[in-house]
C-alpha cells in the first residue's frame, strides 16, 4: 500500500457538482438525540441451526432487533440516549470496492461530529492489512472534501477481505486496544460481515470494550435476508452495466450480424444479471439459480441458446444479446463437480500439469472435451472463500464456442438455414465497480454511516446497520440494526463415511428467489424479450431530471419491509395485551384464548415446515 | 435484414426526455431562405496528386467551397435560393454505427419539410444493401418519434460499408433513377465518403440528376482535414470510454494490485485513445503514431511498459492503467510486415494451417514466438479496406503477456523487487458505439442534416457537409460544404521491379498530428500521468448541469477554423482589390505590387516545401 490514500485530488466538473451534494437524513436520524427501541430477541432463520449458532455466539445470539426512532416518537419503551461521551471509532474497507463506500465513512463522520465534537474517526489505510498494522488516517472535513459521493475505496484503500485467522483476529484486537477504540466499523459483503460477527464475539469474550458493527456494501447484491433489503453499490453497478448492455443491444440491432455474450461480475449468484435484464431487456439471460433448480448441463444450456438463435433466425433476426452471470460456471452441475475435483487436487499440491490425469473418469472426459483457454482458467487456484476465481473464468467464451460449434453443425446438416453464427464476448465488472455512485447509493450509504453511530451510541456489539423501506423516498426510510448472528446459517455435507460434516456459521450469499416477484417479472417477459427485441436503454446514470431517482427494479417490485412488519406484529400483540388485561370479561378472555390458540397452532405448523424446506441463504 | 427497422419502441425516462430535446440551429441556417456563397475553386492537399485526382474526378475536382450564410448577411456575391421545388431525397447509413447518426436523418427531414412540405425523404433499409435492393422507408414525424437524439443506426440499419464495385455503383444508379431521387445522402466515415465522391462522379458522367452528398459520421475521429474538424459519434464514444477508463482507474487505485490494459476501438489511428487519455488521465497510452514515428518494435514497447511498472513499484505503486489503440498492431513495423505477408498468402488461397511455413524467415520466427491466441487472430482474413480485423486482434493481451513474462524475468534476476505483476485486459468499443449520443453529437449531427439540404438546394454534387468553429457555442457555428475530391490523396508504393504503383484517390484516415496541440498537451503531462495517479473521472455523460456541454479536449485545444480563415483571406484580397482600384495613386499601386510580390514568393516557397514534406492524410 502506498501513502497516496486520502490525498486531495482534482475533480472533473461533474465530480465537483457531486461533491457538493448532501444526502438528506430520514426523520428518525435527525437531531442530536438517539432514541432506540429494542424489540424481541431474534431467532435464526433455520431452527435446526440454532444450537450450532448459539455455541459459536454465546454473547450475541438472541440479541434483540434495534429500531432508531425520531426524537418525538411516542414509544414508551424506547431508550433515550442523551449523553454522548467522546468516542474513538475505527473504520475499515474490508470487502471489495463498491460505489458508495466512501459515503459510509462520511455519514459516520458527520454523525460523530454532530453528537460530540471531540469524537474521533480513524480510517484504516489499506483495508484489513492496515487494521492489522495499525496504519490510520484521521478522518477530517479536509480529508473527505474530494471523496464525498465519489466512487471507489481509494480514500482508504483495501487489501484482503478476511479478518479470520487467529493471527488476524489477534492483530485486530491489539489494534483496537492500542488505539483505544470504542467502535470498529467493518465495510463489506457476506464474508466481511461474517468476520465482523465472529470478531465481535471474540472481542466480547476477550472483554475488549470495542463494539464491532458491520455495513452491507457489495456490488453483488447477495447480502439479502429478512433484515437487509439492499447492498450499497448494487444499484450503481447494475445501472452502469445496464447502460453498457443496452448500448450493445442498440449496436446489435443496428448491424444485425452479431450475438453478444456478456458475462457480468456478481459472484456466485445472479442478482446483478437479473436486475440488468429487468433494466435493459436483452434477449436472454441464463440465471445460475434456474440452472441449479433444473439441473441443466452445459449441453442443455448450449441447446437452449441454439434453439433460441434458430427461432430468431426464422424471423430473420440474426443478432442478439445474452447475459451470463459470472457464477454460472459453479451452477452447472458437471462443471462444479469438475472444479471441486480440481480444487481438491490443487490443495493436495498436485501440479496443474498432472491434474487432468488424476481426475475421475467422468470429469477427465469433460475436461479433455473443453477448449484450451477454459482448461487453463479452471486450473486456477480457488479464492479465499473456496469458490473458483469467477472473474477469470470466461464462461461467456465457452458458451459462445459451444453454440458456434453446434450452429455450424446444424447449418451443415441443413436443420438450421439462417446466417452464419457470429459471437462477440464481453465481461463487465471492473468498469462498473469503480463508477461514480448513483444518487440512491450515495443516500443509502450516507444514512448507513449515521446508523453505525447510533448502534455504537446504544452500546450494541455484533450488529449490522440496516435501513429498510428503501423503495420509498428517504423521508420514509426506517433505520435499525440486527444482530449479524441472526443472519447466519450452517451448511451440512454428507461425508464418504456416511457421517455429516457441519460448516462454520456464516452469512451465506442469498440466491435469487425463484418464487420472488423480480424473477416472476422476468418470466412473464422472457419470451417477448427473446423474440421481440424490446431493448430498453436506461442511458448513463443521471443526477438530475428523469431517471436520477430511479431505483433497482428488483428492489421496487419486492414487497419487503420485514422490519416494519415485525414492528406491526408487536403492535398487535401489545393491543391484545391491553384489551385482555386482568379485569376484562370472561367472554373476551375466552375469545382471546380460542383465537390465539389457533394462531399459535397455525404458526407452529408453518414455521416447522418452512425451516425444513426453505433455504434462506 | 428484418422488417423491424424504424418501428416505434418503448423508451426509458431518460430516452423520453432526450427525445423531447430540440437542437438549435446556427443563425446561418435559420429561416427558409438559403444563401450560398461559393468561394474560390479548391485545390488538393498534395500538389503531386493533383493530376491523378483530376483524372479520377473530371467533373468535381476544383469545385469551390460553399459557405451558407444567414439571410441578412451582406455578401454581394452570395446566391440567394428562394425557389424550392419539391425534392425527393434518399439517405443511407453506409459506415459503421456511431452515436448521433439518427440526428442527421432528422435534421435533413426537418430542413426538407421547412422548405417545401411536398419534399420527400426516403431512408434505405439495411444500409447499402437496402440501397442496392431499393428497400425504403419514408421518413415521417411518426417514424422519427422514438429515434430523435437516440443512439445506434437502428432506425434504418446498416450492412456493408462499400458502394464501390461496378455492380454496386450500377445498382445505386438504378435505385436513384428508379426512385427519381434528386439527392442521395451517404452517412459514414472515410470509406463511405470516398465512395460517395466516386459515386457522384459516376452519376455526373452518367448524366444522372441525383446529387450525392457525404456526411462525416464515424466514432474513429479520423475523417479530419482542412475542411472537417470533427466527426459525429467521436465525442460520445470518447466520453463513454473515458467514463469506463476512469472507473477502472478508481478501481485500480482502490485495491492497488492490478495493471489494466485497455484496448480502444478506433481503427488504424489513435484519436480515440488520445482523447480518452486527455479526459481521464490514465497512467500511460501507447499511440500508434508515436510508435510509427520512432519505429518502435514490440520489444521496445514491452520494455517501455516494464520500465514504467518498475519505476512505479519503486514508489510503492503496484497498479496502473494503460491504454492501447486497436490500430497499434498495424503501427508496429514487424507486426505490420507479418500481417501483410499473412494477408498476401491468404489472398493466394493458402490455407491458414500452412501459412506459417510459407512466411519469410524473419516473419516466421516472429510468428512462432507469439502466443497461440494471437497467432489465431493474426490469421483472420483482412477487412474490405485491406486492414487487419483490428477489433479481433487482442493486442492488449499480447502486451500484457509480454510484460508479465519480462517482469517475472526481472523479478527472478533481482533487477525488479516489486510485487508480482498482475494484468487484467479489456476491450472497449461496442459498448460505447451504441450509446445515447452526447449533446454535442446530437447538435452537430442535426445541423449537418440541415446542411445536407442546403447543399442539395444549391445543386452541388460530390460535396461533404461541414460545420466549423465547433468548439464555440452553436450560435457561432459556420456551415458550409467542401468537394470531397479535395480531401483525397494518393498513395505510392515501390514495387519489387523498381517501378511505382499508384493507388486510387481516397480520403485517407488522418493520423494523430504529433505536432498538434492535443498531442503536445499529452506530452506535457505524460510523466505526471505516469507517476502521480492524477486520475480524473468525467463521469457518465450528463444532459443537464456541469459537464453536459463539455466537448472533446482535442477539439477545444486545436486552433482550427480553416474554413473561417479561408474566408478571412478572401476578405483581405477583396480589400486590397477595393483599395487598389484603377484610379488609385501610383504610390499605392507600387506599394501594393511590392508587398504582394513578396507575399507570393513566401507562399510559393512554403507551399512547395509543405506538399513534399507533409502528409495530410
Amino acid at each position: 500500500m502506498d501513502s497516496d490514500f486520502g490525498i486531495p485530488r482534482e475533480l472533473s466538473p461533474l465530480q465537483q457538482l457531486r461533491s457538493q451534494y448532501h444526502p438528506e437524513l430520514p426523520p428518525c436520524l435527525q437531531g442530536t438525540t438517539v432514541r432506540v427501541e429494542l424489540g424481541d430477541g431474534t431467532t435464526v432463520a433455520k431452527a435446526a441451526d440454532a444450537h450450532i449458532i448459539a455455541r459459536a455466539f454465546p454473547h450475541s445470539l438472541g440479541q434483540p432487533l434495534a429500531h432508531f426512532l425520531r426524537a418525538t416518537a411516542k414509544v414508551p419503551d424506547a431508550q433515550i440516549i442523551t449523553e454522548h461521551p467522546a468516542k474513538r471509532v475505527g473504520i475499515v474497507f474490508s470487502g471489495r470496492q463498491a460505489p458508495g463506500g466512501h459515503n459510509v465513512v462520511w455519514g459516520l463522520y458527520e454523525a460523530l461530529k454532530v453528537h460530540n465534537a471531540k469524537n474521533t474517526l480513524l480510517g484504516f489505510l489499506g483495508g484489513s492489512e492496515g487494521l492489522f498494522a495499525q496504519k490510520t488516517l484521521e478522518i477530517t472535513d479536509d480529508v473527505l472534501q474530494t471523496y464525498k459521493n465519489q466512487g471507489g475505496f481509494d480514500l482508504l484503500g483495501r487489501t484482503k477481505d478476511q479478518i479470520r485467522t487467529t493471527e488476524q483476529v489477534n492483530a485486530a484486537l491489539k489494534a483496537c486496544t492500542d488505539l483505544k477504540l470504542d467502535g470498529l466499523v467493518i465495510i463489506g459483503g457476506v464474508t466481511s460481515n461474517t468476520d465482523a460477527a465472529h470478531l465481535a464475539e471474540f472481542f466480547a469474550e476477550a472483554k475488549c470494550p470495542t463494539k464491532v458493527v458491520g455495513v452491507p456494501v457489495t456490488i453483488n447484491g447477495d447480502l439479502k435476508n429478512q433484515f437487509v433489503e439492499a447492498n450499497v453499490g448494487f444499484d450503481t453497478t447494475c445501472k452502469v452495466n445496464s447502460q453498457l448492455i443496452s448500448n450493445i443491444c442498440t449496436d446489435a440491432l443496428s448491424a444485425e450480424k452479431y450475438y453478444y455474450f456478456v458475462r457480468l461480475m456478481g459472484r456466485k449468484h445472479s442478482h446483478v444479471a437479473l436486475e440488468c435484464t429487468l433494466q435493459s431487456h436483452p434477449n436472454m439471460v441464463i440465471l445460475g439459480e434456474e440452472v441449479t433448480a433444473s439441473k441443466l448441463t452445459i449441453f442443455d444450456i448450449t441447446k437452449q441458446i441454439c434453439d433460441a438463435v434458430q427461432a430468431r433466425a426464422e424471423q430473420d433476426k440474426n443478432h442478439g444479446v445474452i447475459l451470463i452471470p459470472e457464477g454460472l460456471v459453479e451452477s452447472i452441475p458437471e462443471l462444479y463437480a469438475l472444479l471441486k475435483e480440481i480444487h481438491g487436487l490443487l490443495k493436495e499440491g498436485v501440479h496443474t500439469d498432472n491434474i487432468s490425469s488424476q481426475l475421475s473418469p467422468w470429469s477427465s472426459a469433460l475436461f479433455e472435451f473443453l477448449p484450451p483457454f477454459i482448461k487453463k482458467q479452471l486450473l486456477l487456484h480457488p479464492e479465499s472463500d473456496d469458490s473458483a476465481q469467477l472473474s477469470q473464468i470466461e464462461t461467456e467464451k465457452l458458451l459462445a464456442y459451444l453454440v458456434e460449434t453446434e450452429m455450424n453443425k446444424r447449418l451443415k446438416e441443413g436443420t438450421y438455414k439462417g446466417k452464419k453464427f457470429n459471437a462477440i464476448c464481453h465481461f463487465f465488472g471492473y468498469q462498473a465497480r469503480g463508477s461514480l455512485p448513483s444518487k440512491f447509493d450515495c443516500d443509502y450509504a450516507y444514512v448507513l454511516g449515521h446508523v453505525c453511530y447510533h448502534i455504537l451510541a446504544a452500546g450494541l456489539n455484533g450488529y449490522m446497520a440496516t435501513v429498510t423501506n428503501l423503495k420509498c423516498p428517504v423521508n420514509k426510510w426506517k433505520c435499525g440494526a440486527a444482530p449479524i448472528s441472526a443472519m447466519m446459517t450452517v451448511k451440512r455435507w454428507s461425508q464418504n463415511s456416511g457421517s455429516t460434516s457441519i460448516g462454520r456459521p456464516v452469512i451465506h450469499p442469498a440466491a435469487v428467489d425463484l418464487k420472488g416477484k423480480a424473477y416472476d417479472l422476468l418470466r412473464q417477459n422472457a419470451h417477448k424479450f427473446l423474440m421481440e427485441d424490446m431493448y430498453r436503454n436506461p442511458g448513463p446514470v443521471q443526477y438530475d431530471g428523469p431517471g436520477a431517482d430511479a431505483k433497482a427494479v428488483s428492489l421496487c417490485v419486492e414487497d419487503q419491509d420485514y422490519m416494519g412488519r415485525i414492528k406491526k406484529l408487536q403492535e398487535y400483540l401489545d393491543q391484545v395485551r391491553t384489551i385482555v388485561r386482568p379485569g376484562c370479561s370472561q367472554d373476551v378472555l375466552k375469545a382471546a384464548l380460542s383465537v390465539m390458540s389457533s394462531v399459535t397452532d397455525v404458526l407452529t405448523t408453518i414455521s416447522s415446515s418452512s425451516t425444513s424446506g426453505q433455504q434462506y441463504a
